[in-house]
């Protein structure tokens, strides 16, 4: 008999999938150029040209055995000691090469991550507005996924329902900053207070509480946004990398897990990666992608058109009547919708062609997600739709 | 708390890479070419030309945000559909792009296969002698895996043990053929027989038993043997391929699995592998070797010295006084240990720097397995080491 509990999961399919995928109907139809597409947070900025460069020399002069050979389980050891000396000379950590697991992307280091440090049963709490996919991450794992509502103001972080619902069953918090969708970095003093409580509360019950850091737009930060690095904070912390977004390869699903190296247990967790590995499909990094990254991960492609893009976008929608939190990195800005349905929000932009993802799968009704990595001229045609959208309502 | 299940993995680590860990660092000892290291399935040959000159045509032509950019979730359309083509032009069968899912190896090919087609709870049943990660593969879709005992006379299917064993709860067969660790390729009369028990079988239980082929070995088949495409004789098939040793790209993490046209749910059965993909870290695989493999399916290594490799050991094996049922494909051979006790054969033969697999560990005691994908001069000075172990039992 087929999965249930995947066969299930067909009706809740992925809206942001869906959503793009009437866009580029629609586009055959009416014109690409006059589909506005906001809903997909696929990098709009090519790869640095050392990328490609370092591909063609590795292809070119590595033995190919060597080359695409099988990598050690934990990934390719001259990786991860570049990766942790780049991250050392960045934040002043002190993390080894043995600190890094090579993974397929974000995703994929969340995947190790999260089956480390739980078991199943056990609860992870996270913030919204979140990614909507931490359900499908989580519930793989066996976890209770709890989702402290919003501090819409701020998006920052609604401590008070946080520590209401801290009990002895959670083992994890995961937290995603720079944020999809609102954009938002913590600031210092968010993640200071979160790493005070965790130390507490770790402390009261008994056993650690991991902090689970998603960070794939880490790179993606605007001028003067107090981002602090994550794991300096708090010791029991286990990054989640992606090359997706800071150098534009999410079709190549290459990232890492970087265990702060003070973390209880720090060496058994990077060591039970690879047996996770083998549980879910030995989903390793790709060989040529872990040789490539080594020599590039303090390269980043040009990220500058998001900021300008933002800055576009965030002035406009101000003036139309629009409410929003200024973000303070990523390419994502998460308004509120003009009416309390956010569904039907996005369903009137969508008949104007404007494809906007309703907060709803964030776990924050009442809003909706632009995903602006999109050329600034498109930013700039759609404006007159944002506006022509907002006096329906004003 | 750190996860229980992974952490008691640590127990049972791979044994095979425990045995290359010794031999790397006994190298360092005694030099690399006084070591007969005999334990890894790694290919001795390069990937064809043709690989790496496609890799940076790619590269060098396509628009890089096209060619790192995200893949839908099934893979890119274009290397599923090359793909079917060529699997219907090799074996007469009738895969649309539709029928195709790329994975990452043929080990993420089966992380979804399984996952598909049973429930947490079910059972799935394979023959012995078999790859030592079926164990972690399965316990993570959370199946209970039968290993029926080997036929050790000619290692095809111990059908009695196997009809004996099939009952309600079965839900999913799992072959690999060609066989590692055995060599062995399941005859026709073997699969024809085997699909006329599962078809009887699933009617008698009123649900059908899927037949999960495990394939990497498929291209590596010696002159003269009988090699049966398994799909074209079952129709409930899902067969799952890595292009890890016909191209040597092991490291590089690329296969794909194919359900068969008429195989009952096709169509549900590849819809459901997305949403698999999401609860195990969204594993596809990477943009590029999607793109490369597209071109270059139709091409393999230059596999020819397995097979020369296999005359030279088998025969001389066969005159030191070892057993061994002929191998038909693959890279490996697995002899009977000339001791019940395979393990301490194979201490026996490290204490002479020859790194050799008990049979235990792919449920065939008092065997060992040779994994001879390495250079025919390697093979040649292994032989008097073969000889003198030999001379101390005989």
């Amino acid at each position: 008999m087929l999965n249930k509990q995947y066969t299930s999961m067909l009706q809740e399919k992925d809206v942001i999938f869906e959503i793009f995928q009437y866009a580029t109907e629609r586009a055959k139809v009416v014109g690409a150029e006059n589909i506005y597409d906001f809903s997909l947070g696929n990098p709009s900025v090519p790869a640095p040209s050392i990328v490609n460069e370092t591909i063609v020399q590795k292809v070119n002069t590595l033995d190919p055995l060597a080359l695409h050979g099988y990598s050690p389980s934990f990934g390719i050891m001259e990786t991860r000691e570049k990766i942790a000396v780049f991250l050392n000379k960045k934040y002043g950590s002190s993390y080894k090469a043995s600190n890094i697991f090579m993974a397929i992307g974000a995703a994929g280091a969340l995947a190790h991550a999260f089956r480390a440090v739980t078991n199943p049963g056990d609860e992870i709490i996270t913030f919204a507005p979140c990614f909507s996919e931490y359900k499908p991450y989580t519930a793989g794992a066996g976890l209770k996924l709890t989702i402290i509502p919003a501090d819409i103001d701020t998006f920052q972080i609604n401590f008070a329902a946080f520590e209401a619902q801290l009990n002895e069953n959670t083992t994890a918090v995961l937290i995603n900053s720079p944020n999809n969708p609102s954009g938002i970095v913590y600031s210092t003093e968010t993640i200071k207070k979160l790493a005070d409580i965790l130390t507490e509360k770790s402390k009261e019950f008994g056993h650690p509480i991991y902090l689970i850091s998603d960070e794939p737009y880490r790179d993606i930060i605007f001028e003067g946004v107090d981002a602090p690095y994550v794991a300096n904070y708090y010791k029991n912390t286990l990054t989640c990398y992606s090359f997706s977004k800071s150098i534009s390869l999410p079709g190549e699903r290459i990232g890492y897990l970087a265990v702060h190296p003070d973390c209880i247990e720090a060496d058994k967790i990077i060591e039970i990666c690879p047996q996770i590995s083998r549980t879910i499909g030995q989903n390793g990094a790709a060989s040529l992608m872990q040789r490539t990254v080594a020599d590039v991960c303090n390269y980043t492609s040009d990220l500058s058109v998001y900021e300008t893009n933002k800055k576009i976008l965030f002035e406009a929608l101000k003036e139309y009547g629009y409410h929003c939190v200024e973000p303070g990195g990523t390419f994502y800005m998460f308004p509120r919708s003009l009416e309390p349905d956010s569904q039907a929000f996005c369903k009137k932009a969508m008949e104007k062609d404007l494809m906007l993802v309703p907060g709803d799968i964030f776990g924050c009704p009442g809003h909706f997600r632009i995903a602006y990595c999109v050329p600034t001229e498109r930013v700039e045609k759609a404006l007159p739709i944002f506006q022509e959208l907002a006096e329906e309502y004003l």
